[in-house]
């Protein structure tokens, strides 16, 4: 699989703007098809049951998350995935704040067991929710008990390996080091910067533009979402090398946007930091 | 009509500050509002139908925006244009995504035909679709076969003055060149940047500024749409001139508010590519 | 109570990070996401009535904001606010344009009668709306003959301190001269900028951080209030005072978040201009 071509990942979403279709939170939703838009994909918003069959049908790839949920989007994420896993588009699914609730859990559960959901995105906590796993999240934060380090990334990988041979999904488990998995193999990426954490969204970011990589990647899903993480993560420490003087979270929202719509093949490829976790 | 005294239409704006009811898609809501505080006018949004007449009866204009439509909002947009209709406060409509979904074409559709919509606004796919005429889109991007080129400007201006004469409009159809039309006169706005297509929203703040210039300028409507378009265009200008270094969308979306919050009358008239487009 | 401690009252907040749980509006959603972030918090949106339940009962508080309330977020407010009520959580209530409908002012008006609220966050129009005062509002703004002026600034504190004292709550009057009350004191704060009313947010965000202080300092609930009071109004004087060139309102706006975010303890208590309103 190495070399992982991730200038050639990025360079399929640029060159065939694919059509995403969020159904996404109202927190982040500007974040995200702006995201969309800077890597060169192109967004479609619609939650509404009678009207996502239609959306969903024109598009390329379908991202859902639950971060404010409701009864009427929750039908409107069943009738849009019901759609695209009929019509083979590539679903992801981003379980924010899966454990916090009984009806977040339930739902990315739900959508996760009976439609064709192809990539799983979230913090360890949401996954280890959405899979079964116990686990206790913090609100829509990984419990701190749940943050893959050094000492726990074996274990990690062993964890995204085995949701990945369950689902049937590339498994993306996101935070300071992320591991991304399908059933056979494992990867770290280091890349990204803590002031990524302080900012609402790049998380939702990230699952929209995994949208795009996987429409784009479809033959190849795992490089494609590695791209997707290695790409928001440089974006992250292009965007923290800018922060000066008084630039606080606002400058560094504004720079992160920036760096995505400019993201460069070569320079995405300098400077990923991906390796593969190999079993003990 | 010449000149088009675009300053005094921004002017009229900046002075009475018209209070603009919107009920617009959670995607671009927050630019929406900032693009009407930053021309001097005050945005208001409200879609339950149980709230809507009460905010619209102490407005003096409604921007129905149908990007992320639902049942809910729908019936809140049907109650609010009503009212809106009644008390004679002129409407704009924004038929986002007219085209790809039924429920956005018969949408659309009906508030053009049911109430006292004064100007539509959007792409020429979209405005193809609520129109009647056939048309296809590309979700809520123009279909690259309906784009308005210097070959089909003449083509697109009797269009639009059609669609204006049968709805007793007046028509903004905007892209790399945008016509603007009432039934008798149909104008070129040759002003913008490639770059407003980069980021959400910009069609978006553009319909729901027009919405403030109606207002305000209600006893010229078409010069206040043409100055609406105008301001946007060179807003964007403006903006686009500011890019250096790792500049990209974020930075160009902050530049956007910035140009549109700062506009000078001068300069949007020395700025403004206008003509008018003569029948062969 | 002298001195305010304000810079204890962030501190707290930054040491303890609480999770503040938003039904807030989807116009300036992300704005209040990433002031509370800013702050040291960590936000949590939910307006489900099926979710909300779980989702504050994580949290430590609730920020109940009404800007585009609908019946469905109604219901799930009040099903989050008798359960922070039950636990004890302090909520904030930010009765966005109650005056303007009927709807409004009675929503925000049976939540502050029905449920523990214990901060209300307001101009002076919404204040007098919700409290049963009589009181027109120009929309989501303050109707002109509100604000508080110097001349009126007594009267403003016995009418804070009235609306405190029937209501049990802190009462934050925001505008060019803010007001908070309890009881038994009234304090003006001096801060701010003019900038901060071109922008759309503010007092959104500013309700949505208070939130987030009177959970971090409820054992001096006043002083908590006054130093997101403070916070805010010095955030937006050093945003205001990097503004230069072409810099309009969105920098501004990205300025105030950078402000928010590297706020410092000392800074804010060189700045803040805040005195007790002495009764003639």
């Amino acid at each position: 699989m190495e070399p992982f071509a991730l200038k050639n990942a990025l360079s399929r979403v640029q060159e065939t703007c694919p059509l995403v279709h969020c159904i996404t939170n109202y927190v982040t939703v500007n974040d995200c098809a702006n995201a969309l838009l800077g890597v060169g994909a192109s967004p479609i918003m619609s939650d509404e049951p009678l009207d996502v069959e239609d959306i969903t049908s024109i598009c390329g790839g379908l991202v859902l998350n639950i971060g404010t949920l409701n009864v009427a989007t929750i039908a409107g994420m069943r009738a849009a995935a019901a759609r695209a896993t009929a019509l083979g588009h590539p679903i992801v699914l981003d379980p924010v704040g899966a454990g916090a609730s009984a009806l977040r859990t339930e739902t990315a559960s739900e959508l996760l067991d009976e439609y064709g959901v192809r990539v799983v995105r979230g913090n360890m906590s949401e996954v280890k929710a959405v899979s079964g796993a116990s686990a206790s999240t913090r609100g829509v934060d990984v419990d701190p008990a749940d943050a893959v380090t050094d000492a726990s990334l074996l274990e990690a990988a062993a964890f995204a390996k085995d949701v990945a041979a369950r689902t049937g999904c590339v498994v993306a488990i996101t935070g300071a080091t992320d591991v991304v998995a399908d059933a056979g193999r494992a990867f770290a990426v280091r890349n990204g910067s803590s002031l990524m954490g302080k900012i609402t969204g790049t998380g939702c970011m990230l699952s929209a533009i995994t949208g795009a990589f996987a429409v784009a990647n479809e033959e190849a899903l795992l490089e494609g979402v590695l791209a997707a993480v290695a790409c928001m993560g440089v974006a992250g420490q292009l965007a923290a090398a800018r922060m000066e003087g008084p630039d606080g979270t606002g400058s560094f929202r504004t720079y992160l946007l920036d760096a995505l719509s400019t993201m460069d093949g070569d320079i995405l490829e300098a400077k990923a930091a991906i390796e593969e976790i190999q079993e003990a």
